[in-house]
C-alpha cells in the first residue's frame, strides 16, 4: 500500500504545495486506487503522478470546505474522457450530494461511467474483500470525517516441517489448511488446520484523519495504527488560533500520534505563512512528543508495508 | 492593454495547457485586470504570473461548462486571503448565480469583500470611464456568449502650430480646447475646438469569444476589431465533429476573423489530442484563410497598442 500525497497546503494553494489530496494505492490484486478529499487541481497533480482516473475507485470527503472539495467535479468530468473506467464510489458528509447535484445540473455534466455517493455517519462504512473503512467525526468548524482503513487480516503461515512429518503432501491440502480447514489424509488421519497453521498475519491500518481539533475520536481512529496522515495547521504555540479555527499545531498532532500509539506520523495541510525550511522546524518540534513523525509534501510517497511477511 | 492566457486547453487540462482562462490587464490609470472565463486551476496559474487576485476587478464567464468555470469558487475564496482587495463584479450566464450560491452554501463560504453576479443577456453590459463591454449570443452545447470589450475614443491632437499662430497661450486653455470646448481669449476672439482639434482617436476593441459554432453573433462581435481570441478546438476537416460538439475548427475560426476584417485573431481551447507541434501546424492552415493568426498557449502574453499614438 502507498500513499502519494497530491495537496499538502492548508486553505490556498502555494507555488508549491496544492490543496488537500492524498492517494492511497492498493495493492494486488486491487491495481487501483482511492482519494482522500479532492481540493482544486487534484486531476492537474494526477496528471504529473503515475495515477490514472480510471483506475480510481473509491473517494472519501473529509469535510466540503473548498480546499477539500473544489477539485471533485473536474476530476469527476475528466474521468469520463477514459476508456473503461470503473464504477466510482464517493463518500462524504450531508451535503455532498446536493453540491454534485447542483454543480453538474449547472454546468450541463453527463458522465460516461456509473457514480454513486454516499453521505456517511459515524461507523463502518465500507468492507469488501480486502479492507474495512470506519469513520468518524472530527472537530472541525463545520462537519468533517476521519477514515482508518483496515486491510484483513491474512491466514498465517504454514508449519512445514511440521506438515511433512505429519506426511501431508504438498498440493491443495496445504491451501485448505492455510485457510483454516481441516483436512484427512488417505490413511484415515485428521490434520487441524489450527496445528499447522501460524497467528493470522494482521492487516495494515492507515487513518487519514480531515482537519480537527486535538480530539478523542482522532485518538480512537488512528489506535495503533502503521500510520497516521494528520493535519498541522499551525506552529506549536499558536494553540489558541489553531482552536478558534477548528485546526491543530503540529505539537497537538504529535500528541495524537503518542496517545495512539501509532507506528508513524505524516503531517500535511501546512499553512502557507510556513515555507519548507519553516516545515522542517515545526517537524523538529513534534519530534520532541512523537520521534517517527515526518512532513508531507506534493508527490511524497511512502510505503507502509506489512509489519510480518510471509515467507510461504 | 494586455492579454495573459491563463489555459489553452479544451475539455481538461493536460500537462502543459490548463483549461481555459485569460486575464485581460488595463492599462493606467486602472491598474487592475479582468478575467474571462475561470477553469479550474485559474488561481494556480495566477500563482505563475505577476497579477494579484487584489487587483482583480471584473469576472465574465462566457458559459457554465466546467472547464470555464469550475475555477471560479476557489479564485474567489482565495481572494478574500488578500488585504484590500477592491468589490469584484462577476457577469455570465443565467445559472451563475444559483451555481455560486450552492456551492458557497455546502461549503461554508463568507468572503472577505463584495461581490456582485450579474447573470446577463445581450447587449451593453459593462459602462465605465474607460470601456464599454457587449455581450452577445453565440451557438454551443448550452447558452455562452461573447464579449466585445471597446475602449472609449480619446480626444483628436491638438494642432500646435496653429494654435501658436492663433494666439492661444498654452495651459488650461488647451485642455478645454482638447476636451471639445470652445474658448475665447482675452481680446475677445472665439477659438473653436473643432478647428483645433484633430479626429479622435479611436479606442481599442479586443473581442473574446466563448465556445462555438461558427455563427453572425461571433462575426458582429468581431468587427474590425484589434484582437479576437477565437476558439479552435478541431482542426480543419473537422467540420462535421466540430458542429456535433458545438465547436468551431481552425479555418472557421480564421474564416470569422477574416469576414469580421479583425487586425490579429489568437485561437486557443485546443482539444487535448493536439500536441504543440500539431497545434503549430493548424495554424499554418489557418494562416492560408486570414495572415495574421497565431496559437495561444499558456502563459502567452500579447501587447494590444493603440493604433495611433498621441504625440502631444
Amino acid at each position: 500500500m502507498k500513499l502519494t500525497f497530491l495537496g499538502t497546503s492548508a486553505g490556498r494553494p502555494t507555488k508549491a504545495r496544492n490543496v488537500t489530496s492524498i492517494a492511497l494505492s492498493l495493492p494486488e490484486p486491487q491495481h487501483c486506487f482511492w482519494l482522500f478529499d479532492t481540493g482544486e487541481g487534484t486531476q492537474h497533480r494526477l496528471l504529473g503522478s503515475k495515477l490514472k482516473l480510471n483506475k480510481l475507485e473509491r473517494i472519501f470527503i473529509t469535510h466540503l470546505h473548498g480546499d477539500h472539495l473544489y477539485g471533485l467535479p473536474g476530476l469527476l468530468t475528466s474521468r469520463s474522457y477514459f476508456e473503461g473506467a470503473v464504477p466510482l464510489q464517493i463518500y462524504g458528509p450531508p451535503g455532498l450530494q446536493a453540491f454534485i447535484d447542483c454543480v453538474f445540473h449547472q454546468s450541463g455534466v453527463h458522465l460516461g461511467y456509473e457514480l454513486s455517493i454516499t453521505e456517511i455517519v459515524s461507523g463502518q462504512i465500507v468492507t469488501d474483500d480486502f479492507f474495512t473503512v470506519e469513520a468518524a467525526e472530527l472537530e472541525h468548524r463545520m462537519q468533517c470525517f476521519g477514515y482508518r482503513v483496515t486491510e484483513h487480516s491474512q491466514p498465517g503461515k504454514l508449519n512445514l516441517p511440521l506438515l511433512k512429518t505429519l506426511g501431508v503432501p504438498s498440493g491443495p491440502m496445504y491451501g485448505k489448511l492455510k485457510q483454516g480447514e481441516d483436512v484427512t489424509l488417505p490413511s484415515g488421519e485428521m490434520i487441524r488446520s489450527s496445528d499447522v497453521v501460524g497467528p493470522p498475519v494482521a492487516g495494515r491500518i492507515i487513518t487519514i484523519l480531515g482537519d480537527t481539533r486535538p480530539c478523542e475520536n482522532a485518538i480512537t481512529l488512528s489506535k495503533d495504527a502503521d500510520l497516521i496522515v494528520h493535519e498541522g495547521t499551525f506552529a506549536g504555540g499558536m494553540e489558541e488560533k489553531a482552536a478558534a479555527y477548528g485546526h491543530s499545531t503540529v505539537l497537538q498532532a504529535a500528541e495524537t500520534a503518542a496517545k495512539a500509539n501509532v507506528k508513524q506520523l505524516v503531517m500535511t495541510h501546512f499553512s502557507s505563512r510556513f515555507d519548507d525550511a519553516a516545515i522542517e522546524l515545526l517537524v523538529q518540534d513534534a519530534k520532541e512528543i512523537f520521534a517517527n513523525v515526518s512532513a508531507a509534501h506534493d508527490y511524497l510517497e511512502i510505503n507502509v508495508d506489512r509489519v510480518t511477511s510471509e515467507t510461504d
